[in-house]
């Protein structure tokens, strides 16, 4: 099964990024057909400085190699190596309804939250539909909030398919309700732009900063704790099997665990589970040519399969004269 | 000075076409640097039927190169045939305010029309801004309800100014109040849309038709008419000089010409003036390879600019890493 996944390449990678997303890409690879790219196209809608995202790209290509993704196996390129992108987006809009963009929660939260609201963040949809299709994906692992935009996408396929015959393959999303959202250091979902964030690949001082900054209730030492209603457990969990985190539920009922005990605790668990990446992503970044060839295979890999797609688009759109 | 304009392959051509815009581009190429292509992405939000649009393709090519379009003077090119644009659209629209799109007359009157709203209509401005800002043109020669669109295209290119430094020449609108809004039949625009047209290269009997269609009012044929208040008129005189149209207002307000007459002798002025240049069009249109072949070293020349704006602006955006 083809499954496509993008992350934007603005800022730092945080845990909700890792256990929202990466994690479950990289175990992907071993069993389905990973299309992954690094959607600096979609970051543009947030990212004005280019060479914050210029580094940002090489970054994120960087963090995910680093953690695991093996460009043998998969598909893995920069979104902006391969243009061609736009024009299915082009396209595409052309069996966009208004509605159904105006109704994407995503944009109308953003707007709401007092982001300036520009053409790009309203036609941000257009766009990810036009990744999920160029590539006939099958399945499309999302958070939540973006389950909305793979329905956009579903809806914008079939209106194509029923005007022109089967050119895009339907994808489902998959939300993945245990790892989906990742809960931030106040207990909102974690996201750069709540400011919420435990960023990977810190330094140890910054990294302890932020894990102590995960906010708590005012519950005493002594007291027996709820872990259910405990940021700093569900960010814990993450990195435990089930066993390490009956354990830890234990410890929480018990009374007698100090919220600064157990912040410690997972700071040293972040760290020392990252360490290892670190060191490669470290070794990756200082060579960046080495990378950048890494990227330009995987973008001639891509663009086999998107041509393909975007071959029968331009003869059914008539752009083929 | 760099003149841009663009024709929609959508249907045939018509009279307002070539006197709204056509023939001021064929004499632009005598002084001014004209960049002139076919906008058959923007004929995507009104035509879904692919083999009308690659037809309407080929036969707007040979229109214009029958008119007199000279592929050697200018750059003349199918819009599709440089993707490149939809790339620098997607960067304009994260310099373009919603509001900016939401005030435009010319997707506001189409949704009031009932046409149905994609997102192509409501993007248009911003591919339109792409197209004019692409080749850093300086003049755009454009009816009256594009004007707003030109006005668009400079304040997004003041804004990627305002933040990227001079990466796009501020483009002037060229409004020709002369011939810039072409009656139709009915004396509303003429317009594809309206079905008021009188349209260029038709058999001789499927013009006189639509000639004789033109709305005129009920004076009787002894009485003085009103030349300014005549559809019949308002068209004919396109195509005199000033001592002809004086004589056929005298005419008018003498009395006894006939609406019937005048028709009749506006549809043998149509005939006339177009019948060399439907022939030079049957010939270009009986060699489609030939045809092709100019549009595509069209499309070379014109890449040769494009690329050069792109790069700087995929530098500035942060797209080489």
């Amino acid at each position: 099964m083809r499954v496509l996944s993008g992350i934007q390449p603005s800022g730092s990678l945080h845990l909700g990024n890792y256990f929202g997303m990466m994690k479950k890409m990289i175990e992907y690879q071993e069993q389905e057909e990973l299309f992954c790219f690094i959607a600096n196209y979609h970051a543009m809608t947030s990212v004005a400085d280019g060479k914050v995202l210029a580094k940002g790209t090489l970054e994120a290509a960087a963090n995910f190699l680093a953690l695991g993704m093996d460009p043998q196996k998969s598909t893995f390129w920069v979104q902006s190596d391969l243009p061609e992108v736009q024009e299915l987006s082009w396209f595409l809009s052309n069996f966009t309804p208004m509605g159904l963009l105006e109704r994407c929660h995503s944009y109308k939260d953003k707007v709401a939250r007092g982001i300036h609201a520009n053409h790009g963040l309203f036609a941000y949809p257009v766009l990810m539909s036009a990744d999920i299709l160029l590539f006939q994906s099958e399945k499309v692992p999302v958070g939540k909030d973006q389950k909305q935009h793979v329905e956009v996408t579903r809806d914008i396929a079939l209106k194509v398919n029923n005007t022109y015959g089967e050119l895009f393959t339907i994808p489902e999303p998959e939300v993945d309700d245990n790892v989906a959202t990742v809960p931030g250091l106040d207990g909102q979902k974690m996201s750069k732009s709540y400011g919420n964030t435990i960023d990977l690949f810190l330094e140890e001082k910054a990294l302890r900063k932020q894990v102590m900054r995960i906010v708590t209730d005012p519950t005493p030492v002594e007291a027996p704790k709820d872990p259910d209603a405990c940021n700093v457990f569900q960010i814990y969990r993450l990195f435990l099997d089930k066993a390490a985190e009956e354990a830890l539920r234990r410890r929480y009922l018990a009374g007698g665990l100090g919220y600064g005990e157990v912040k410690g605790e997972l700071f040293e668990t972040v760290r020392d589970f990252f360490a290892p990446y670190a060191e490669r992503r470290a070794e990756l970044l200082a060579d960046p040519e080495g990378l950048r060839a890494v990227l330009a295979t995987g973008a001639d890999k891509a663009r086999q399969v998107a041509l393909k797609t975007l071959g029968r688009v331009r003869k059914k759109a008539g752009l083929i004269y």
